[in-house]
C-alpha cells in the first residue's frame, strides 16, 4: 500500500489540467455574470475537485493541500478569465484544451490510483472521476444539466484513456509507454466527437 | 478505534443493498433516456454513494477501493438495466427489493460505525446516511427534486431502522438479533408507506 | 503535522456556528413546508457540512463523528424550528446571528487548517469552505440558487475573515489577537452588506 514514485513528468500533466479545468469554471461564472469571488470559486472547484475526490478515496492525502502552488494556478486562471474579456477566450480553443486535459487527467488519476495499490477496477474508475468529476461539480454547483447527461463522447473519452492505462500497466508495459497510449487515445476519441459530433447511442426501449 | 470484526452475514447484505440501490440508479438513466456509460455512472454512483460517505466520515477506508467485486456488481446492474427492457423492470417489484435494500443497508452502517468505535449519535446518522445517501447524490446528479423532499416515509424507515439498532446494541442485545429486530421494523415501515401510501405530517405554520 | 492544540475558546466558537447555521438550514425546510425527518437532515447538513468538508480535506478526523453534542444541538435546532412558528423567528436577527456565525467559522476554519500543518492559501480556503461549504450543500439540496451566485458579499466576509487570519498568523500576531481582529472585519464586512446591500460588481465583457 506503500505509494511508488510516480513518474515526474505525470505529475508535470497534474498543473496543465487543473489550468484548464479551473479556465473552465472561471468560464461559466463569466457566462453567468458572476463576480470575481464566484469566479475564484468555480475555478477552484473545477481545477482540483475531481483529483480531491479521487484522493479522498484512495485514502492519499489531498494533493493540493500542504503547497501553495496549486490553488494559486487556479487563482490565476480565474484572474486572467475576468481581465481577458470572454470574447477573446476561443471557444474552440478551449474545447481542444479541455479534451488535452481530459485525457492527461484521466491517465494521470488511474497511475495514481494504481501506485496507492487500488484494485483495478476502482483504479479505471479514479481515473475517470479524476477526469470529470470537476466538471459535473461545477455543473451542479451552477444548477446546470451535467456534462454526464449529453450524449457527446466525454466521459467515454476519459473511461477510454483510464482503462487502457490500467490494462497496458497489467500486461506489463512501462507506465510512460502505457500512459503516453492511454492519453493518445482519450484524446484522439474525444477529438473525433469534437471534430465530427460523434456521440453514444441513447437508451431507447 | 480498532475496528472489530463485523459479523460476516451482515457484510453480505452489503452486496445485495448495492445491487439494487445500482439498478435503481440505472432506471434514472433509462427514464431519461440516456448512453450506456451515463448508466453505469448512475448505477456506481447510487450503489456506492451511501456506504462511501460513511466510510469516509468514520475513517474507515472505502470499502469498494481494494477490491473489484463491489463495481462489477454496479457495471453488472448498468448491463441489466441496459439489456432487459425497461418495461420488464416492474417497478413495483423494485420498490420493494428497494425497502429491503433501504433497511438492510441502515442497519448495516450504523453497526459498521458502531465497530469503528463512533459515538451513539453519530452512529445513527451514518446509517441513515449509508442508506439514504446514494440515492440523494443520485436524484442531485439528474437534477430530481430529491427524496429528501418527499412526505413519504423513505429516510424515517432508514432512521427506524438505525436508531434501533443503535438503541438495542447499547442495551446489550446481541448484534445479530439487535440488527435482525432493526432490519424487520425498518422494512415494515416503509412496507406500509408503499403498501398504504402513510406519510409523514408536513410542516405548517 | 502534529496538530498543536487550538485555543479552547476558539473551539467554542464552532457551537455557536453550528447553531446558527443549524437554524438556517431548517428554515429552509420550514419554507419548503417539509417533514420533521427533512428538518433534521438540512440542519445537520448546514451545520456541519462546512467543517465535515475541511476535516476531510485535511485528513483531521472528522469532527462530529465521536462525541454526540454536535449533532444533538443540530437535532435541537431542527426541533426548536418546527415548535417555535416561522412567524417567531424573525428573518431580520438570523441574518445578523449567521453574520457572526460566518465570521467566527471563518476564522476557526482557517486556524485549524493551520494547526494542522496545512499551507497558507489552501488554509484560507479552508476558511471559506468551512464557513459557507454547509450553506452551498444546503442550497443544491433543496434546488435552490446557491448563495454562491449572489452578488452580496457573502463568500467575501469569509474570504476577508480567513484571509486576514492567515496574514497575521504569518505576521506572528497571537492567535487570539488575529482571530479577534479576523473575525470583527468579516462581520463587519457582513454586517454593512446587510445594512446597505452592498455588493460586488457583477462581470460584465
Amino acid at each position: 500500500m506503500e505509494p511508488t514514485a510516480v513518474p515526474q513528468a505525470l505529475a508535470l500533466i497534474d498543473y496543465f489540467g487543473i489550468a484548464v479545468f479551473a479556465i473552465s469554471g472561471a468560464l461559466l461564472a463569466a457566462e453567468r455574470r458572476q463576480t470575481f469571488v464566484t469566479f475564484v470559486f468555480f475555478a477552484v472547484v473545477t481545477g482540483v475537485g475531481g483529483g480531491t475526490l479521487r484522493d479522498l478515496l484512495i485514502g492519499a492525502p489531498v494533493f493540493w493541500v500542504h503547497k501553495n502552488a496549486t490553488l494559486l494556478i487556479c487563482i490565476g486562471a480565474a484572474l486572467l478569465t475576468w481581465l481577458v474579456s470572454r470574447r477573446f477566450i476561443a471557444e474552440r480553443a478551449l474545447l481542444w484544451f479541455d479534451a488535452a486535459g481530459l485525457a492527461a487527467y484521466a491517465t494521470y488519476g488511474a497511475a495514481k490510483a494504481l501506485s496507492f495499490g487500488v484494485a483495478p477496477v476502482p483504479a479505471f474508475v479514479m481515473g475517470v472521476l479524476t477526469a470529470c468529476a470537476g466538471g459535473i461539480i461545477r455543473d451542479v454547483l451552477a444548477g446546470e444539466p451535467s456534462i454526464l447527461m449529453r450524449p457527446e463522447l466525454y466521459v467515454t473519452a476519459a473511461a477510454l484513456s483510464s482503462g487502457l492505462f490500467v490494462g497496458l500497466a497489467l500486461l506489463g508495459l512501462s507506465l510512460p509507454v502505457a500512459g503516453g497510449v492511454a492519453a493518445i487515445a482519450g484524446f484522439t476519441l474525444r477529438g473525433l466527437a469534437i471534430a465530427r459530433g460523434w456521440s453514444l447511442p441513447a437508451y431507447n426501449d
